[in-house]
Order: C-alpha cells, then sequence, then structure tokens
C-alpha cells in the first residue's frame, strides 16, 4: 500500500509527483494547472493573488525568527514574486494540547511586527486544538491576498538571454534549522535570512526593465527553482558556481554534512529571470535595498532546449544541476 | 506557567478568550475585530469576503462525508453566511508520514465533487509532510474568497421583534462524529449534515426580506450561535425549546451521554434573524431548498438588555441557555 513519505513535503521531484498525480489531477481548473507561487484571480476587471501556504518549521523559534515571522513572510513572498502589493493575510492555527502561552504569544507578536513592516493586516483567523497525544506542537497557515501591479510574470517566461540574478546569499534558512535541530555548534552563527521582500521586489517592477520572472527559492533550494523554470521554459540554463553568493559559515555546515547550499531552503531571496540589456539596472537596484546588497549575477538562459540547469564550475568543468529529491530534512519551513 | 487546553479549541468561552487576549490583543485592525465568519475586504469599490478555517476532524471518514468534503463546504458556508458569493479557495495540506495515499486520493476527490457543486474552484495549494514520529494524520486548511452580494449582514445586527429561524434539525454532524469516535452503535444511524449552503442562502437574500443575520453553527453548536448574537448585539433572544428540530437518534445519543443537542457542531445548518414581517417568507424559501426542508421559526429577539438566550420548554419553564465550554469532544470539525 502505498504511503506518504517524508520526501514527498521536501519540495523537489517527488512533492511534484504527488501534486501531479493527486492534487492537480483531481482538482484541475485553469487557474490553479500553472502550479505558479499564487493563483491569478479576476474579480470583475480587479485583478488579484490568492496564495496558501502551511507552516511546520521545527524548531519554532530560531535564530533570526521564528515560525510566526516566517508565516507572514513567506505568504508575503509568494504574493510579492507574483507581482502582487501583499494586503490581506489569514492565519489558521492548529496548536497541540499543551502549547505555552508564552510562546504563542511571542509567535503572535513576531507576526504583527512583520505584517505591520510588509504593509499587511491579518484579517482573518480561526484556532483549533488537538489532543497532545495527536500532536503538541503547532501549525500555521497563512493565505494571502495581494493586489497584481505588475501582469506577466511566470517560470514560463524565461527566452534564451536572458540574465538569472539572486538576491543575496543562499542556503542561510536550511543551514541555520539544520544546525539548530541537530545542535551542531558551527565555528560561525548562522543566521535564517527569512524576510519580507515586497519592498525589495517593487523596487525591482518600478523600473522599466524586461523582468520575466521571480521566484524565492524555499524548501528545494535554488537548485529546485532553477530547475522549474528550466522546465517551465524549456530552456537551458547556465549558472557560474562561483558567482552563487554562499556565506563562509552556509559553506562549511555544507561541507561537514555532504550536502549542497543549493538544495537548501532561503526564505529571504528571491530569484530573478530578466532581459541580459536591463541585468545591469536590477542588479543595482536590488544592491541598493538593505535586503539585496549582496545580490548577484549568477548566470544566463543559454538556449532553448534541451530542459536543464548546468552548473560551471571556476576550472570550467560543466555538470547538470540536479534538483534535490529524497528524504531532504523535514519540518524546514 | 499557562498551557494550551482542550477547551481552548471548542469554539466555546474559552476559545474566545484566548483570540482576545492573545490572537485580537496581537494583531488588531479594523478588519479583523468584528470576528465575523469572514472579513470583508474593499479592493479598490471591490466588496470581497475573505475567510480560512483548518480542519482535523477525526475519523477522517464518517457517515455523510469526510475531511475533503467538510474542508470545502465548511469554507464556503463562512463565505456564505457573510452575503458572498463563494469563488474561489485554497487548500493547504500537512499530512502525517505514512498516510495512505488511496486516503489522500478518496479526500482530494470528495473536495473536488464538493467545490464543484457549490460553483467554487480550487486555485492554490500547498503541501507539507511531518515526520509520523510528530504527527500521522492530516490537517487541511482551506481560506477563501467570494464575491459580496448583500453587505450589513452581521451578529451585531439582531433587533427587538427578528424571528431567529434554522434551517434544519440541529446537532447531527456533532452527534455523528461522537458515535463514529466512541463506536457506539445508536439504534438509529446519524449522519453528518455536512453540506455547502450557498444556493440555500443564495435563495434567502434574493428576497427583499430584511435579513439581520445568518451564520452556521458550527464547533460550539446553537447554543454558542446564539449567545454570541445576544451579545454581539445586546438583546435578549427567546427561543422555544419544542420548535428546535433534532433527529430522534441524535435527542437519544444526546440523552444516553448527558449531553446537550444544542451544543453539538452542525455543518449544514444556518440560523437566521430576520425581521419578524419578513419570517414566514423565509420560512417557505428555506423549506423549499433540499437542504431547508425542515426549517422552522424557533424563537425570537424579545427585547434589548440583558444580553442573554432564554430557552422556554412546553412547560413554560424558562432557563438562560450557557454556551458549551470546558473539554468539549476534541477534532470535531
Amino acid at each position: 500500500m502505498e504511503k506518504i513519505l517524508l520526501s514527498h513535503g521536501g519540495g523537489g521531484e517527488e512533492t511534484r509527483r504527488l501534486i501531479d498525480r493527486i492534487f492537480r489531477k483531481g482538482l484541475s481548473n485553469p487557474v490553479l494547472d500553472p502550479l505558479e507561487d499564487a493563483a491569478l484571480l479576476s474579480f470583475d476587471h480587479k485583478k488579484i493573488a490568492f496564495t496558501t501556504d502551511s507552516f511546520i518549521v521545527d524548531p519554532i523559534f530560531f535564530p533570526g525568527g521564528n515560525i510566526g515571522k516566517l508565516a507572514v513572510a513567506g505568504t508575503v513572498n509568494d504574493l510579492s514574486v507574483m507581482g502582487a502589493r501583499p494586503r490581506y493575510l489569514s492565519a489558521g492555527f492548529v496548536l497541540g494540547e499543551g502549547f505555552r502561552l508564552s510562546d504563542l504569544k511571542k509567535i503572535v507578536a513576531a507576526m504583527a511586527e512583520e505584517a505591520k513592516g510588509a504593509g499587511v493586516a491579518v484579517v482573518t483567523g480561526d484556532t483549533k486544538v488537538m489532543p497532545g497525544v495527536d500532536f503538541s506542537g503547532i501549525v500555521i497557515n497563512t493565505a494571502g491576498l495581494g493586489a497584481v501591479v505588475r501582469e506577466g510574470l511566470s517560470a514560463s517566461r524565461l527566452r534564451p538571454g536572458d540574465a538569472i540574478l539572486v538576491s543575496g546569499t543562499v542556503g542561510d534558512h536550511g543551514a541555520c534549522i539544520l544546525s539548530a535541530r541537530k545542535g551542531i555548534d558551527f565555528q560561525l552563527p548562522i543566521e535564517s535570512d527569512c524576510a519580507s521582500l515586497w519592498t525589495l521586489v517593487e523596487g525591482v517592477l518600478s523600473t522599466e526593465a524586461e523582468v520575466h520572472a521571480l521566484r524565492d527559492p524555499t524548501r528545494a533550494g535554488l537548485a529546485g527553482l532553477l530547475t522549474e523554470w528550466a522546465e517551465a521554459s524549456s530552456v537551458t540554463i547556465e549558472i557560474d558556481e562561483e558567482k552563487i553568493p554562499v556565506r563562509e559559515a552556509v559553506r562549511g555546515a555544507c561541507e561537514l554534512l555532504g550536502m549542497d547550499p543549493l538544495h537548501f531552503a532561503c526564505e529571504g531571496r528571491v530569484a530573478i529571470a530578466v532581459a541580459e540589456v536591463d541585468a545591469e539596472e536590477i542588479l543595482m537596484k536590488l544592491m541598493a535595498h538593505p535586503l539585496g546588497r549582496e545580490a548577484a549575477v549568477i548566470g544566463r538562459v543559454a538556449s532553448n532546449d534541451p530542459a536543464r540547469v548546468i552548473l560551471k564550475s571556476s576550472w570550467n568543468t560543466r555538470r547538470i544541476l540536479e534538483p534535490p529529491s529524497g528524504e531532504l530534512l523535514p519540518r524546514i519551513c
């Protein structure tokens, strides 16, 4: 009998197959089927973006944030990358019997602070409690609504010649959670990059630049994101490995554990595909923002077909970048 | 140290205090604060209703439905009672490692069928997996968007003279889950009333009747709903106990267990407060709908102040109807 595996929640290949086989097959409709980070709706001529995300991160408090901050920032970011100004959030709490009220207060305070900073209001909510024998932690679902300010951003819009940028170092959130979970004390502290990206994205979209796609590399990391873009657009993407910004501490942690920082989640970074001629302008725009100081151009769309991502090393070796698969770290976000 | 108790999830007094102390205090804003079943938003002049609900019902399959059908109907109903035509849903799944794929398929199929019947589309989703040691079941969150067709429906709009109606028998869902959970084999089978109410509500709102409030009596049952109405509107509501439709099997189960059917959840019923002069028209409208055949006028708003609900028996005794409190049946919806 087939059962749910941890790998079904990793955000990589297995997650995609599960979605295709069960969710997309069962619930198919033209708005759902593109499987972008948010659905684009039309309410009489008014364009609205709508998205949902459940957060199960463990530990719930970690360097750089907690599950409440993450639940607001994550949904704000899913709206932002679809070209929508985040406006309203819902918050659904599932609490285990025995969960500390003092922890809940801290989590809600972090949500309030992050929402205020991002210019969104939590306007509707729900609270359920599970018997402790069934579940003892906290799950937060946030759904979000945004006003679409830029249409046409899509994973399927990459074209040969596009430059690929990232807004900062990759893998910080994943490495932070891993070290917090395993109790590993790395020489350098690792903080999550958890942050709301709307003002950064707004700056990018305020230019005349021909931006084709935006996305935040979460569960499956930058490798998962680039692979999805390559497949959705049927293009070959070439990435210069040494241009990808990775913190020393994150690189060290990955080497120690035999893991790839490109498979690690970010929670405050965005990848951008933009027409080559506009790459410099977007890079400057990113670097002028506090959350984009370490932005970099990391590669380009080399050609149509085959759909794949090639990673070029500084010694000029080339290898195909694979999305993560198998059992990644569970409860990462 | 204060901790979350099962009673915090019952939908009654303790839930309300938790919401007041932590959620409303932390996240306060004019749209959230009324705490109606859905938030009413304005997207440039377009009125939209937005709501969220997490479903943790146990068992996940029960007579009359399953958690998937419930997750669609529950959110459809929260939009409907705020006078909004349900349009779009999100679906966030949290799955325990080891959950059966065949069960997930059945659940998604039920969601698809219920969504189709209710005229809504699931347009965005999310899937997370928990290690089996943390959680082994399924949680579904649905958030919903609707187009507001009738403004001004509110728990705070009841006026002396209003008639109070219910669209059918009360307590069926709660009694069904209880008997399924406890393995109690009552003489008469009890089915959940789980159903999407939009077409029923649409009929009510298509009249010229002066409807003041609509709400579906879920977790805290009809007693919880009426108490909330009395307090939000500062009115005394008088209910004729014998006019409340209760199935024989539900009444029998309650007597056996020493419980009150007015404290039991419904998932396919609506209570309506309407100007007295229009009560007959609304009753006829309800009874003409397949989901409203057993509708009844059960009482009226007797006076301003004090805020309370009085239950009158057939022997003309009068008692104050209390909302449920303490540990109700957990995981009811």
